[in-house]
C-alpha cells in the first residue's frame, strides 16, 4: 500500500510517529519523472529499512533564473505506479507553498565543494540543493537516504552538510546506471530528439576514452582533459561546458593523476543540459602495494 | 545527578536513545557564565521536559575578529554547581574541534531578520549562531528549547529558522531576567567595574524613558530614538552603538508607532558592548477594540 502525503506538516508527523515506534526510515528524494536509477535507490532502501519515503518535489529553488525549472518533466501518476512496483511505503509529493511559505528565509550553504564543476556554472544550484535536502531530513527524519553517483558533486555536498550540521542519518551512495550504449539514467534524457539521443552517447564516450588513456599510463590531467574534449567535440550536436579532472572528495582540480581521480563534465545536447562522471585510477598505483590505499580513499568517501 | 558530556557523538546517541524511550527533551543552549536569566530557562525546562539538557559552548563562529572571545567568561565549575541546584539532567560541553572539526564548511543563513539591529554592526554573527544551534538542536534533539527575550533578534532568528529548516521543535521565548535596577542580566556584565556597572544601568533608563514618552502619546519612531539617545548621552561611561525603532516581528524600522513595538539598542560600557531592548506599545492603540489585534501579534510571535 502506498501511502501520498502532500503537507510538511503531515509527513513530519508521520515520520515522528514511525520513529517512536522504533521503525528504521530509508529515504530517496527526488524530482520525480523516475527511472531504473532512481528505482535502485528505493529498491536498496527497502532492502535495508522497515519504512521507504520518497519525496516528488520540483524544487525552484535550485534552478537558475535562465533553466529548466517551467519545462522539468513532471509524470506524478507514472512515478506513482513505479514506485507501488518497488513496494515503496510512503511518497512525499508537497506543494511549493508547503515547503517555501511566504515569509521563507533561511539557507543552508555549503562551501569548498561548491566552487567548482557544476557549482561554477549554477551560481545558487547547491545552496537550493542542500537547503531543500535539509528540510526533506527534518521532515521525514530518516536514518538512511539514498542518492545516486551520477550527480556526483551532489552526493558530496550532502555528505557535507550531514557531517557538518550533524544531521543523524547515513548519506548513501549509489552507482549511476546506463543504458546499454552508456548513456547515463536523467530525467533529462526525456527532452532528447531521436538524432540527440545518439549524440548524447558522447558523453560516456568521452570519459571512456579518457579512462583508457589514463589506464595505458597517461597522467597529465590536462591531457585527459583533451580526450574529453576530442572525443565530445567529434559529435556535433554535443556542445561541452566543462570538464573537470578532480580530487574525488575535496573535487580540486588536480594536475597530476596520482590516486582514485573524478573525471567530471557537463554538455549540452540540444536544449537538454546532460552531466556524467567517472573515477579512475592510473596504471601506476594500481599496484598490489597501492591497491589497499586506493580502496581506503574509495571506502572512506562512504560515511558511516 | 548532573550528566557531564564532552562529545557530539556521545550527545547524539544519548538524545537518540531518550527519544526513543519516550522522554520529552528540553533544550538550553548557552555560552556558560551562567546567571538567573539562564537558569530561569532551565527552571522553565525542568517543568516542562523529562529531560533537561544545557550546552556550555563558547562558539568562536559567533565573534569577529575584534570581538571578545579570547576574554569571554569561563566558568565552568560554578555553570555546573549552578546546574546541579536546578537539578538539570545533562550538560552537553564539548570542545571546539568536536564542533568544527577540520574541513568544516556548512553554514546556516537566515536572511532579512539578520540585515538590521546587531547584525549590521557584528557581519557573520547571526550565521554563526544559527550554524551552532542547528547543529545543537542536531545532537539534542530537544521538543523545546528556551531562550531569553534579552537577545531579542537572535529568537527571532532561531524562530525564523526552526520554521523555514522544519526543525521538530518548539522555541520557547523567555522574559528578560533583570537587577533590581534594571540592568538587565548578562555574562559580559562580568566586563563592568563598580563605576560602569552604575553607568550601565543608562541601558534600562534610556528604554524607560523611551517607553514613557510612548505612553505619553509620542508615536514618532525618531522622538523616540531621540529620548534613548539623549538619556544615554548624558551618561560620560556610556558610548551608544546603536538605537532602532522596529516592527517586533519583521524587525523592519518604522517611521511611527502604530502597534507593539521593539525597541532595541546596543551600548558599550567600557570594554562591554551590551545590549537590551523593550517592545512597546502606543497608548492610542491600546484601547478596548486594539487591545485585541495586540495581543494577536505578540502571540503570533509565539511559534507552536
Amino acid at each position: 500500500m502506498l501511502h501520498i502525503i502532500r503537507t510538511a506538516q503531515e509527513m513530519q508527523a508521520h515520520a515522528l510517529r514511525q520513529r517512536l515506534a522504533g521503525k528504521r526510515l530509508g529515504f530517496v528524494p527526488t524530482m520525480g519523472c523516475l527511472h531504473e536509477g532512481h528505482l535502485s535507490l528505493v529498491r536498496a532502501a527497502r532492502r535495508d529499512c522497515d519504512v521507504v519515503v520518497v519525496s516528488i518535489f520540483v524544487n525552484p529553488l535550485q534552478f537558475g533564473p535562465r533553466e529548466d525549472l517551467a519545462g522539468y518533466p513532471r509524470t506524478l501518476a507514472d512515478d506513482l505506479a513505479r514506485l507501488l512496483e518497488v513496494s515503496a511505503d510512503v511518497v512525499f509529493a508537497p506543494a511549493e507553498g508547503s515547503l517555501y511559505p511566504a515569509g521563507f528565509a533561511t539557507f543552508v550553504e555549503v562551501t569548498g565543494l561548491t566552487e567548482g564543476l557544476c557549482g561554477a556554472r549554477r551560481p545558487g544550484h547547491f545552496r537550493g540543493v542542500a537547503t531543500v535536502v535539509c528540510k526533506l531530513f527534518n521532515l521525514v527524519q530518516p536514518q538512511r537516504a539514498y542518492f545516486g553517483e551520477k550527480d556526483y558533486q551532489q552526493l558530496q555536498v550532502i555528505r557535507r552538510m550531514v557531517a557538518d550540521l550533524n544531521l543523524p542519518l547515513e548519506v548513501v551512495g549509489m552507482p549511476t546506471l546506463r543504458q546499454t550504449d552508456g548513456l547515463a539514467m536523467s530525467s533529462r534524457n526525456r527532452y532528447l530528439s531521436g538524432a540527440e539521443r545518439q549524440a548524447a552517447t558522447a558523453l560516456w564516450r568521452s570519459l571512456e576514452a579518457a579512462r583508457r588513456a589514463v589506464a595505458a599510463g597517461e597522467h597529465d590531467a590536462l591531457a585527459v582533459r583533451r580526450r574529453v574534449t576530442e572525443t565530445l567535440r567529434a559529435e556535433p550536436l554535443a556542445r561541452l561546458d566543462y570538464v573537470e579532472v578532480c580530487h574525488p572528495e575535496t573535487l580540486r582540480p588536480v594536475a597530476v593523476l596520482d590516486g582514485p581521480t573524478l573525471i567530471a563534465l557537463a554538455a549540452y545536447v540540444g536544449q537538454a543540459r546532460l552531466i556524467d562522471n567517472l573515477v579512475v585510477c592510473p596504471a601506476s598505483v594500481d599496484t598490489p602495494d597501492a591497491q589497499g590505499r586506493t580502496e581506503a580513499a574509495a571506502s572512506s568517501s562512504r560515511q558511516d
